[in-house]
C-alpha cells in the first residue's frame, strides 16, 4: 500500500519540523553503556521527557495549532483530554496567544487540572465518560466556533509527533530500528512514517502495556480491534488506536511487543536510576521492550532508538 | 595574582578535555522557560548527572587515571571516599584495566559499597573517622604501590573537573556567568579556572548549604577556615576546600551563596518536577542559588550557566 493512501507523508512531517522549529525543544539523544550491556545493542533514547510540557504530545499540539489559519485560530481550539495533549494543547495556545478549551472530566486529579490551567487553559468540566467528554466538546464548538485538535487522530498531530523520528535519525543516522509506545497511535504513526521515508529499511516497533494491548490484538488479527476496560499503570496508553494511525500501523510497524506492568515499573526505576531521567510508565514502555526476551532474540539490529515519551508523573509516591 | 602559581591553568583543562575526550559523555545543556521566568534571567543546565557514573567526579578521575604511566598504572590507584569519587575512580581505573582500591568506612551505606564493587572497585573497609582513612589509604599504597587520587586537592582532578566549563561555553558561548556548588572545591575551582581563562569577564560563583559553609566563611575572611561538623542534606559537600583549590576560590571566585537544607530541597523538587532530571541534594544547589533573593538581585547577569554535578540519591524514599 502506497503512503499516499495514509493521513501523513514524509513531506507532511518535515513541513510540520520547519514549522515547529524553535518553539519545540529538539531534546537530547542519551546513551548507557549499562543499558546497552544490558539490551544486547546499542540503544539511543530520545528524551521526550524532556520536552516542553513535559512529552512529546508538544509537538503535534504546536503543529496543530501553528497551521491554524488567522480567522479560524482567533476563536480558539478545544479538546478533551485529562493527559498530556491537554496540557500541550493548553501551551501551544497561549503560545499563539489564542483560547484553548480543554475538557476534562470532573474526576480527573486536580493537579492535572492545575497544570492545563497553569498553561492558561479553560477547563470545562463533565462527567467521566466517553460519551461526555464528546458532547461537551462538540457544545463547545457549537458555541465558539473554536477548532476541535484531537489527541492523536489528525493529520498534523501525526505529522508534529513524527518530527520526533526526524531529529532522532538526524543525530543518530546509522539507527536501524525504532520502538514508541503506542497508545492512540499518533507517536508510533508519525514516527514510522518519519524515519521510513527517510530510511526504507528502518524497522518500526510498538511497546505496548499487556492491560491495554488493542494494537497488539489488532496486528495479530489483521483489523483494528477497540480497547475495552484498559487496566495497566501505563495511563497514557489506555485509548484504541485511531482511524487515521491504524492504517499505518497495520502496514508499516514490523510488530507490537506488549509488556507487564513489573516489567514497564522495572524499566522506569531502572531510567530513574541509572539514567537519570524522570519518565512516566508510558515513557518507560520502549525500555521495557528493548529489555524484554522477545526483542533481545531480534537479530540485525544494532542500533535501536527509543522514545521515552514522557516525564509526568506525582512525585508525591513510590512506585517501586 | 597571576594563574601561574595555581594547582591548574587553561591549558592543562585543555590538555584533559583531548584526553578524556570519547570516554566521558559531553554532557547535554538543558533550558527551561519555567526556569528563566523564575530566575529573572537565562539559565543552561549543565547535565552532569546524566555523566557516567552519576556525576562531573568521572572526568577528574579518568583524567587522572589516564594520566598515570603504563608502570604507575599497573600498581593501580586508591583512594578513600564513600561518594561518587570512589565509583568514579573505581569506573577510571576498570576503564583501564587497572585494580582500584577504594577505602570505605565500615558503615557507609550498602548502596554505595555495591556500586563500588559494581564498578570493579576493590573495597577495604575502614573505622568511620578521617585518621582511620587516611591510615587505611596509605597502608594500600605502601602494600601495593599503586598511586593515591584524592577527591578534589589534585591537580589532574581539578583539571579534569574544568572540563565541564569548557563544553558548556563551547555549547552556549554567550554565557556571562557560571554557578558550581562547593565542597572540597574541585569542580569550582577547575570551572573558574576553564571559564575565566576563555573569557575573562566570567563571573564565577560557588553555591554551599548553610549547614557546611566553610567556603563562604574562608571567602568572608580571606584566609582558609575548615569545615567542622557540618550538618546538611547535600552530602556531597560535606568537606573543607583544599590546599590546591582554595587559592583559585580565593582569587578567581566572585562570590560563594549559602542555601538553607529546605531551599535545596525545593529546587531538587523543581528539577526533579518541571526539568525531569533526578538530581541529588548537592546536585539542586546551583539551581536554589539562582532562584535565591541574594542571587537575582545580581545585575549584568543575562545568561548563567549552572552544572547539576550529579543524580546518585536513593530511590526508596521521598525527598519531601
Amino acid at each position: 500500500m502506497s503512503n499516499t493512501h495514509y493521513a501523513c507523508d514524509l513531506a507532511a512531517v518535515s513541513e510540520a519540523a520547519a514549522r515547529i522549529a524553535g518553539v519545540v525543544h529538539h531534546t537530547p539523544v542519551i546513551t548507557s553503556e549499562t543499558l546497552d550491556s544490558r539490551a544486547g545493542r546499542h540503544v539511543f533514547l530520545k528524551c521526550e521527557n524532556l520536552q516542553k510540557v513535559g512529552a512529546f504530545k508538544y509537538r503535534g499540539a504546536t503543529n496543530a495549532v501553528k497551521k491554524l489559519s488567522n480567522a479560524e485560530a482567533a476563536r480558539g481550539v478545544v479538546t478533551h483530554s485529562s493527559g498530556n495533549h491537554a496540557q500541550a494543547l493548553a501551551l501551544a495556545a497561549r503560545v499563539r496567544g489564542i483560547p484553548a478549551y480543554i475538557v476534562m472530566p470532573r474526576t480527573a486529579p486536580s493537579v492535572k487540572k492545575a497544570a492545563v490551567a497553569g498553561y492558561g487553559g479553560l477547563i470545562t468540566e463533565c462527567e467521566p465518560t466517553l460519551a461526555a467528554r464528546e458532547e461537551a466538546a462538540a457544545a463547545l464548538v457549537a458555541r465558539t466556533g473554536a477548532t476541535l485538535i484531537p489527541p492523536f487522530d489528525h493529520a498534523d498531530v501525526i505529522a508534529g509527533q513524527g518530527t520526533t523520528a526526524l531529529e532522532l535519525l538526524e543525530d543518530v543516522p546509522t539507527l536501524n530500528a525504532i520502538i514508541t509506545p503506542v497508545g492512540g497511535g499518533g507517536l508510533l504513526a508519525g514516527c514510522c512514517i518519519a524515519s521510513r521515508g527517510i530510511k526504507p529499511t528502518m524497522r518500526v516497533f510498538g511497546g505496548e502495556p499487556l492491560g491495554a494491548d488493542d494494537a497488539a490484538r489488532s496486528k495479530a488479527k489483521g483489523e483494528w480491534l477497540p480497547q475495552t476496560a484498559p487496566n495497566t499503570i501505563a495511563d497514557g496508553l489506555l485509548t484504541s488506536t485511531g482511524q487515521l494511525t491504524w492504517p499505518i500501523i497495520r502496514d508499516q510497524v514490523e510488530r507490537i511487543f506488549t509488556v507487564t506492568d513489573d516489567q514497564i515499573r522495572a524499566a522506569m526505576r531502572f531510567v530513574w536510576e541509572r539514567i537519570k531521567l524522570i519518565v512516566e510508565p508510558s515513557g518507560a514502555v520502549g525500555v521495557a521492550v528493548v529489555l524484554s526476551d522477545e526483542f533481545k532474540s531480534l537479530t540485525n539490529i544494532g542500533s535501536v532508538g527509543i522514545v521515552l515519551s514522557g516525564g509526568n508523573v506525582s512525585l508525591d509516591k513510590l512506585y517501586w
